[in-house]
């Protein structure tokens, strides 16, 4: 690999192999930094853990603190928002963005140990993990960020580019205030380029740099119809059941090839270059293949797509719960006055957030009897986002990477969605480079979520190097 | 209405005036036995409410000895049986059924004062009730017949005929036990004619008796796919989300007509008489007057048929509840690994419920994916139920009923279930009367479930008369 070894020879510097040491050296007392944060119950879409959220964000400005960096804990209408700075001087800034809450823990009779217990445990192959709720999403790939600014602090006395960190509380339910405060407080925020470190790797030996991401809009739709919950003998046969019409609509929001039936669905989405296409069919990851870690084989997505195109590059309509009628134990005779689905759309390309909502309503109001009520409740909705390919600092950050892990990252898009990343853009005038080191197997959002040691420890040297290419 | 004087002649004796007025007279202190009695939550579908099943079993039993019954309380694998008899060597004995178990109060915030503090209240009519879990179904009912009792001992020292009380707590949870039960007991437990408080008046101001009832069949179908709970960003377009795999199935289960799509499923219905229909279609009961009570105006059933014959002599597919996925507060970005629907069928005529089973399973099975999984629950079933018209305690009941209220009693079928009517048929020889004083408006199953005060009193003032004509 003859790249490799020039790129080796012209980046290795004495001051680099010092900080990549000092992470080496302070991997123990940074994992005992990571339980800490991991002990922190900050669940931000339930309010019973108001004070849990505050709690993170409190010891995360503390940790930030103590790194030498002005940092403040921002109230908001939800959870707050950390902001932490430095001001050296230095040619160039980053901003880091990162997230403090995590996830619900349901069903908790499927965790192994308690989620707010973080412990180490090891894969069936073997490779060594931190288990607990966050781990990865996303307190783990928060701090390989912090971990490299503390192995500068401690081998230089100093970070080779100057740093503004936000972390915010409320990524797992929305953002609902990011938006009001990027705006409040774009001055400070100005920066270069955003990192963001809340994706994946492509497999555990091969890092990744995300060059798009899926946009995300939330809906829930109830369907109404008695004034109360009827006795299914008394009433049945005669008065309509609201989880028949809720699933009859959601039975019919795809189609037998698995396409999303919903009108003028597709008509912002764009076909994606050949090129990039051939490139992805190189990949050769088959359906099976890609679903068999989670105990499937059969992808239920668009029958005529590569897998890859049917989670990054094509939209979704997805019912993330639903519930209606009696749900406890035993059995309970009625016909409930409701019935409601908790729906998420993962967006793409043009797509219009204001458009697919005026698509769904018109799918499913003519599908409500006469006699009954559909009530919608919509959230924002974000934008999908595109990395330009020939960004220079994309460059730097991938011949880091591959001096880290020997091997080139891929460049290539998720299904996931951070919305923030299109408001940088937006609102700040910046790029963002998406670098994250959580892996397939991590649970994200499962029960018994974790995170390999490996991609802590190495993520935190691929850090460092990046940061010392940007500057 | 020359008959009814006649009749009213005929009937009317000192003794049945003294126990009409012992009623009459009893009705304060009857009111206080019915709200200690409503006061115990004996809700039998919850395991956590175990201890107060017993409770109103040893209540009732308790009772029953005050009125000089030989009562027992006789433990089975779930909640007892209370049996109570007298034996005074009367020419006739008849078996009252009833139960002391009642259906859950979820949910609890819709009711206006806690389900298991009995208070008066008032229709906006200004019909004067009393409104508990458990007012009508079946606490209210049941006293409605021992009251009676308690008014022949007051005013004759004795009850005209010999009976015989069988109370379960188990009817709300599909009577688990009583099968066996009635098996084991089948000797002390004959009669000459079995009779039910369980069902309802034609309108508050006509008796009726129910001479048919539909059959019942519980399931649980459970659709599960990935092994655990997927990020909908990861895996949202590719991997099979059991919640749009269940609600298509229960969109299907239903055509455009409100017929059930289940194979087979009518194969073993039958045509009503046309003079049944006849006599239905006189009564000239639409939808919208049916449904208005409950916000709805619009029937959900097989449109070619009338309202009457959708909720008692036409099947139903139910489903009660479902649930899949994150169903708290805010949002959960997954792709679920399992979603479940409870389910339950309304039988009629010659339907046999392992038929209706296998049609069920053969409909669901062709619409899994092949890796996912259907798991099916299901409960034991009951046929349906018709009296013979001819039957002399039928002509008997039906003319003292129309003593108490003036009016003849509406003879008709009820869309509900009471599968022990079935087996006192099949086990014991023995014809059943179902009489009830329940109304549409008692919101059994729902919150703020109440009974007439009427209802109450004359019902007892009603089960005195029949007493005394089958005597």
């Amino acid at each position: 690999m003859p790249d490799l070894n020039e790129t080796s020879d012209l980046n290795r510097t004495p001051e680099l192999d010092k900080t990549l040491l000092a992470v080496d050296q302070g991997l123990d007392p940074a994992l005992d930094r990571l339980f800490s944060f991991l002990k922190i119950p900050s669940i931000s879409t339930d309010p019973a853990h108001r004070d849990a959220c505050r709690a993170a964000a409190e010891w995360v400005a503390g940790e930030l603190a103590g790194l030498g960096f002005a940092a403040t804990v921002h109230a908001t209408p939800g959870h707050p928002v950390v902001v932490a700075r430095t001001d050296t001087g230095a040619p160039r800034r980053v901003l880091f963005y990162g997230h403090y809450d995590v996830q619900p823990v349901d069903p908790l009779e499927l965790w192994e140990t308690p989620p707010f217990e973080p412990r180490l445990g090891a894969t069936p192959d073997g490779r060594r993990t931190i288990v607990a709720r966050g781990a990865c999403d996303d307190k783990g790939q928060v701090l390989t960020f912090l971990e490299a600014l503390r192995a500068f602090r401690a081998s230089r006395g100093t970070v080779p580019v100057d740093v503004t960190v936000l972390l915010e509380g409320e990524e797992e339910c929305g953002s609902p205030n990011l938006p009001a405060f990027l705006a409040a407080h774009a001055g400070e925020l100005g920066a270069d380029i955003a990192l963001v470190c809340d994706t994946g790797m492509w497999d555990p030996g091969t890092p990744s740099i995300t060059t798009s991401l899926r946009g995300i809009l939330h809906a829930e739709l109830s369907i109404e119809g008695a004034d109360r919950d009827l006795h299914s003998g008394l009433f049945g046969g005669a008065a309509r059941n609201p989880i028949h019409v809720l699933s009859a609509i959601i039975g019919a929001a795809h189609d037998a090839s698995g396409r999303v039936t919903l009108p003028g669905f597709y008509d912002d989405v764009r076909e994606l270059p050949a090129q990039v296409r051939a490139r992805w069919a190189s990949l050769g990851l088959t359906a099976d293949a890609f679903l068999k870690p989670v105990g499937l084989s059969i992808s239920a997505g668009e029958a005529d797509r590569l897998v890859i195109e049917q989670i990054q590059s094509r939209p979704t309509f997805e019912v993330n719960g639903m519930f209606g009628g009696y749900t406890g134990a035993g059995t309970k005779t009625i016909i409930p006055a409701r019935a409601t689905a908790k729906i998420s759309f993962r967006l793409v390309a043009d797509q219009d957030p204001a458009e697919i909502r005026a698509g769904f309503e018109a799918f499913v109001t003519p599908r409500v009897p006469a006699d009954c009520r559909a009530v919608f409740s919509w959230g924002e909705g974000a934008r999908a986002f595109l990395v330009p390919p020939d960004s220079p600092d994309l460059t730097r950050a991938a011949r880091a990477l591959e001096q880290e892990w020997g091997v080139a990252p891929v460049t290539i898009g998720s299904g996931g969605s951070i919305p923030v990343v299109g408001q940088f853009k937006d609102r700040l005038g910046m790029d963002t480079l998406l670098i994250g080191f959580a892996l397939d197997d991590d649970r994200v959002h499962s029960p018994n979520e974790k995170y390999d040691l490996t991609s802590f420890h190495k993520g935190t040297r691929s850090w460092v190097r990046i940061l010392d290419a940007l500057a």
